[in-house]
């Protein structure tokens, strides 16, 4: 393995009202603080960090339906979208560093409004499809998809604060690898649109290495086109990542978590990444967290060129004696 | 995946006379607790809880060479028995909820005399195929197999209490899932009745997806028919179900263990289950115990028809804005 | 599976000057405390045990270049080779208890002066093969692949103490399994000698099933020959093996780790182990040393005949009542 160099953008969205668990917010640095920046350009790549997004506070923001704080986070995905959007025309493939995974609204549609044919790669215990009308708990955080999908327009009330999201993506540009909680409603809207997933099952069933096989057979079965990988970090075990909002038994191994970001890396490409979900408020000891915060570092690192067999430079010489 | 309506019926056996190790009798109430019985009531199963046995104190109990507690063992078996064969003849799938795993004798007798062609998967980290006279402890749990096979009768002394015993199934009926401890002479009875098993060797070798293959091809090589599945929670991984009297090292992912559950189910053919060996004064800490409880229950639960892909109900219509 | 006899004869190197982390010289002792004879023993293993190496002070050992402690680590690792030698030349197949990994250099050594034709199986989270001149610790340790193999003869100065060492093995005499964390001067000679490895990468696409089947076919290749399988414990995964020096996440599995054992066992043909890099001083916990301790334990076992399905002695009779 020879390395490549990648040019990254990374993009801080500290934004939490998504969810209702406190914390979420505190990712995008904790992520930097574990040496994000320096051990990308120690790989070889070029970095260039646009820091973090401000969000203001947005007064009387009332719930729509069970939907809840609708205009801070359309107006937060605003600022996001047009952050990714600026990141892509400066020619870098975009990370976003979450926050709760509501914000994957603005990064998709920032990401589509650079790259048009994009396809989506969902790693996640959750398929976050939720319509505002189905959803249980009202939190966006398990809505994003919705918004997204243009064969779910119809389904889609007018939201506050939403007026200026169109969706972009089509059912067949979707691909999601690691669900195992899935609501009843989001199941049926996964198979009425046959969109393409791996459930937990699958991975049991098939193995990773079938599993990102077909992925890349599904989303590229036309043409080759660009990545958005967004990846939650709770569709890793909790034995793995505990400190993440909505922990669900049985995920995927660290091992198995890697592995999809080597073989999305390999495509060549990904052209964006979310890394959402990394709650230290949530996790129980400062073992917990840093695991967390650590293996959300090495599957960044992973989508840009890291392999654990390891790499040298083309130019290198060993030292005679 | 649409939704199948099992019809259910537990029976809980709080038996620990089987083995040395107090708390294992509390098994039936903790899954209980943990939420059984609506929980598949929420995935669509009819379920009729027939409560717990009682089994009354047995005077004077004996050992007989080394086994130890014959007449409570089976006195508390033929109860159990014929309460799972009421529950078979009501119609249900019988659920029993152990308890040690002596209490499989009676399950499984119990569920013959309903269903002569039944067979039996037996999901453990130890064969439990000792003869009386070969049991290294005495303990009853690591013997039921052998009372069942027709192929041992010749090998089985007589015993205090278990006179209505009859072997019921023949060695070719039985796959076994999950074995790491197995003792000498248990291994030569395995091989000596060339009874179909997979050991944690063969899982490694060739992967849960074609053991569970293989152990339907096994099965259900000349005709379909009904499937007894014993489930011990010690075939899983320590790590996962810590909270059971002879853990052992090595064991299977609750991932394997689930997928084992599901493809079950998906044979459309169980007919009874046994969950046994939960012992929740073994668990070190209440997370442990938790763990154990909640694998438990999750077992059952995929057993009848819960998916990680998710599912619902056929007749679900989308909501309109 | 019927038992083989091995004839085993045992050594420990309390050695710990090939790194710099205190504890690893008393591996040998806590591996024997863990029963290690007696176990050997029961599955039918003839065992002699040579007792521990006793390596006296060397002084004025200074460092050349970055390499520490040359003089000592040379010395250590001849009286290693001749005792690996002897051990060899009585007829037994080597296992050699570190101490760190340094002590490969002379167990290899030892065991290719009455084995010529050998090949190492090296199982690492390292690959151990940086020179004197490209070390970045100048710990010996990760360096001594580098002075067995042929081809980089050339690339390595004199050192003190090393006169004695003469490369004893080609590049295409090895097979690397679980790598994880490669220096990339340790990458450029992996890939410029064609040294063949799997990283976890390999592992998690092939599966352990392939790669131990493409180790067989890459190491008998030409013609069957023995085996030195050079084990570190850190290439298990740090929830199974906590209690080493370099430990690195996304290791084997305790069940991939003993699989590779079972499948150098069915060859017949392992002729000298190295088991190292055990060292209770690192583990937090009782809890974390007992498990690295029984890990090693089961892993010298599953060299030597034990089967996770069982096994009985070839005259065994069953009991009649
Ligand atoms: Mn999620
Ligand atoms: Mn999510
Ligand atoms: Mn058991
Ligand atoms: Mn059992
Ligand atoms: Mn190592
Ligand atoms: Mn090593």
């Amino acid at each position: 393995h020879k390395r490549n160099h990648h040019s990254v953008g990374i993009i801080g969205a500290p934004f939490w009202k998504g969810q209702r668990r406190d914390g979420v917010e505190k990712g995008p640095d904790l992520i930097r603080d574990a040496g994000l920046v320096d051990k990308l350009k120690g790989q070889g790549c070029l970095v260039r960090d646009y820091g973090n997004l401000k969000f203001g506070d947005v007064p009387d923001d009332e719930s729509f339906g069970k939907v809840q704080r609708p205009r801070a986070v359309g107006r937060a995905n605003k600022q996001l979208a047009d952050t990714v959007h600026t990141i892509k025309n400066d020619g870098h493939t975009c990370v976003m560093l979450g926050g709760d995974h509501s914000m994957a609204i603005g990064s998709i549609l920032g990401h589509a409004a650079s790259k048009k044919d994009l396809c989506v790669v969902w790693v996640d215990a959750h398929a976050d499809i939720n319509t505002p009308l189905t959803t249980p708990t009202g939190n966006i955080h398990g809505q994003p998809m919705s918004y997204l999908i243009k064969e779910l327009h119809s389904k889609i009330p007018a939201i506050p604060g939403f007026s200026w999201i169109k969706p972009c993506i089509s059912a067949q540009d979707i691909v999601y690898i690691g669900l195992r909680d899935v609501d009843p409603e989001e199941h049926y809207i996964l198979k009425y649109l046959g969109i393409k997933s791996f459930s937990m099952t699958e991975v049991d069933h098939l193995g990773i290495t079938r599993v990102m096989e077909e992925t890349c057979d599904h989303i590229f079965s036309k043409v080759k086109r660009p990545i958005h990988l967004s990846y939650d970090i709770d569709a890793l075990d909790p034995s793995v990542s505990p400190a993440t909002g909505t922990p669900v038994v049985g995920g995927l191994t660290y091992r198995e978590g890697i592995y999809i970001t080597e073989q999305i890396c390999q495509t060549g490409l990904l052209s964006a990444l979310d890394m959402v979900e990394v709650n230290p408020k949530l996790g129980r000891t400062e073992a917990e967290v840093s695991s967390t915060v650590n293996t959300a570092v090495d599957l960044v690192l992973s989508c840009f060129g890291r392999v654990r067999g390891g790499s040298h430079a083309p130019d290198y010489c060993m030292p005679q004696p």
